[in-house]
């Protein structure tokens, strides 16, 4: 057996390159970026008036003049115009080009416009303000987005800005998530007494949503032949399976044989943590080019978590989500820590991922232990908001301690 | 001007109900829950086998027995059997139920089988250990889930686990996002040098896509009839306007005139806020039920944010999402807060929104200012989370203080 943190580390080291896509940048919200973002003009791309008003030459008012005959309009969206005469003054809109032969900007707030003549009710006018200068925010070509960030609503504005109607993102891994147990049937069916219905393959559906990750989803029977015949076609046809049960002890948990004889590789089978035990990592040995040239470099990774209810989504959360991030390469990952808000003991030398509500108290994000009753106690996941990971060196946990946190909502 | 507090006030005195409506389980991920969801059978069903192993009457070891015939086998997913001879043993399986007339599991870990005989390799034997008893979890008709809640991968098992394939969740409002400003055009083309590229709508629909609000777009040149033309229909056709631009002082903002004309309440129009300050908000005015029966109760709302691309993005984050959580009835609002990382200063008496970028620092939410240059400065929002709010009635901000907080990632 080995620790989680062992475990999480050979992961890591088996990350998997999909490629890059293209998308139209409204649909690649959530996705990650795979392009560096850059102005394709200086921002703002012209001196920009900033306040609706009149625009005028300083010189002119610091000479003392205070009516300025308006001369013409500065609508947004309108073609530069020029005052003409140094005397005069042109009504300008926020948005709108500064006219030429101007350099200030008074608002409308400060001028009493009466017949077509402008008076400044102000001795306050500084030379230049209210000018929004070309180029002040950002320069031609500066990178503007990063590449390997999610793209959020705040990336979305500057794509359009920039004019990148489509946007280059990371491709998505095929995800077949399969569930075995022949106690399970659909969730539309009547259970018997001895049946229960479906949950983690949903769950996981669910959090794989969460990645913008469409996954397919599979039931095998507690048959081995059957098992190793459809298994075998699905490593052929996707870049990772999720597997949910049959990685025990049980009479029926034939998995861990059937891909051995399918040749994938187990990497570890066990992690010293609860819940989730007999978690099992491994993937296909990728084979090089063919001499046909055929390309089968591509590995196929397999996780099986254990059927359990708890087990099979704090793996997919501790483990899963990792992989992806690191396999799309996705630079900034904020490690987030919560705060134990009461003493909390736990025997087994075991890395516990203790259930938690987190509360925002003054800044301070605090982790209250919702414990429920263990891995098989599903509907507990939704009183609680994340997990707190506890590491398996020691047995008591003190209020006020600090620890990793993963949030599921 | 009213305070950003009070505006507040007033748009959340002003939330409309959408109804319920019903969605497949799997499409329910992000929308929020409008029934409770009960137990519709004990958790766990039955007394459930935990370990795989063997299933023993306690009292035959007790009395000192340790080699017990193998009877039958237990599997998961198949009826339960029945223990015939008190001196035997039944294998049996994970998610299995528990056979009749048997009370504790021995896990195989503690247990040699040979030719069909299992020899208990161990004397700690606990009276009714590793089943996990019918109803422990959650009883029949317990509610798992309280309606009113954002649903997430947790929620989604547990729809499936009690076979909830459909389920009720909270209408959408159908929203109308509309631009205005001559200097827009759309994001494939190539602006001319006194044009920019639309891109606040854009940040609107992506903003309003993470409530799983999927708006429509509209753009309206500044022209005071073919405005009010269209608002009058969109005003009839929609539950919510958002508008971007128009609201200021210039030559060309029609909209609050406009929006009077056609008989829209305005219930504020500026917020000693900044960015954001020359918000309007309103409503249609109900008619009530008409005397042909027709249902004119019907309020639509109008938020109508400046133009400058912060100042839209503000509005929506800090308005328009309570407004809508608030419309949906959404309980449990985890009022953020961070903590400053620097001093700051901000002079003018207006609530200032502070852009932060974020960082969890041992347990504690750090808010780091990362200020750009004003409200027209869109690229900022991506060097940046969220935004810090800073009350107005004063003008030291000191390293330390909490602040409230506003996540837009």
């Amino acid at each position: 057996m080995i620790t989680s943190q062992k475990a999480l580390e050979i992961i890591l080291d088996n990350t998997q390159d999909f490629g890059i896509e293209e998308v139209p940048f409204l649909e690649s919200l959530g996705r990650v970026l795979k392009e560096d973002i850059k102005a394709d003009r200086n921002f703002p791309p012209f001196n920009r008036v900033s306040m609706d008003g009149i625009a005028i030459l300083y010189d002119t008012f610091a000479k003392g003049q205070k009516d300025f005959y308006v001369e013409n309009i500065q609508a947004a969206g309108s073609k530069q115009v020029t005052l003409k005469e140094d005397i005069n003054c042109i009504e300008v809109m926020t948005g709108a080009v500064l006219p030429r032969h101007t350099n200030t900007v008074i608002p409308y707030e400060l001028v009493i416009i009466k017949n077509g003549m402008a008076t400044i009710d102000t001795k306050n006018v500084i030379n230049g303000q209210n000018i929004h200068p070309e180029g002040k925010d950002r320069k031609t070509n500066d990178v503007l987005i990063r590449r390997n960030g999610i793209i959020s609503p705040a990336e979305i504005g500057i794509l359009a800005t920039v004019g990148k109607s489509t946007v280059k993102v990371a491709k998505q891994p095929s995800v077949l998530i399969i569930s075995t147990g022949d106690e399970l049937v659909e969730v539309a069916e009547q259970p018997k007494a001895y049946q229960i219905r479906k949950s983690n393959v949903y769950n996981l559906v669910s959090l794989l949503e969460n990645l913008n990750i469409k996954a397919d989803t599979k039931h095998i029977t507690d048959d081995k032949l059957v098992l190793k015949k459809k298994i075998e076609q699905f490593l052929i046809n996707y870049d990772v399976l999720l597997f949910s049960g049959a990685v025990s002890k049980g009479k029926f948990d034939y998995l861990p044989e059937v891909l051995d004889e399918l040749g994938v590789e187990k990497k570890f089978h066990k992690v010293k943590q609860r819940p989730g035990k007999p978690f099992w990592f491994g993937h296909t040995v990728p084979l090089g080019v063919s001499e046909q040239g055929e390309n089968k470099s591509k590995k196929t990774i397999v996780f099986a978590f254990p059927g359990n209810p708890v087990s099979t989504f704090v793996g997919c959360v501790k483990y899963f989500y990792p992989w992806y991030k690191k396999s799309v390469d996705i630079v900034f990952e904020n490690h987030q820590k919560a705060i134990l808000a009461e003493d909390f003991t736990f025997k087994p030398a075991l890395t516990y991922f203790l259930q938690v509500r987190l509360e925002n108290k003054k800044g301070l994000l605090i982790a209250v232990p919702i414990t429920g009753n263990g891995s098989g106690d599903l509907a507990n996941l939704a009183n609680a908001d994340a997990f707190l990971e506890l590491p398996d060196d020691r047995n008591e946990f003190k209020t006020g301690e600090v620890f990793p946190l993963i949030t599921y909502r």
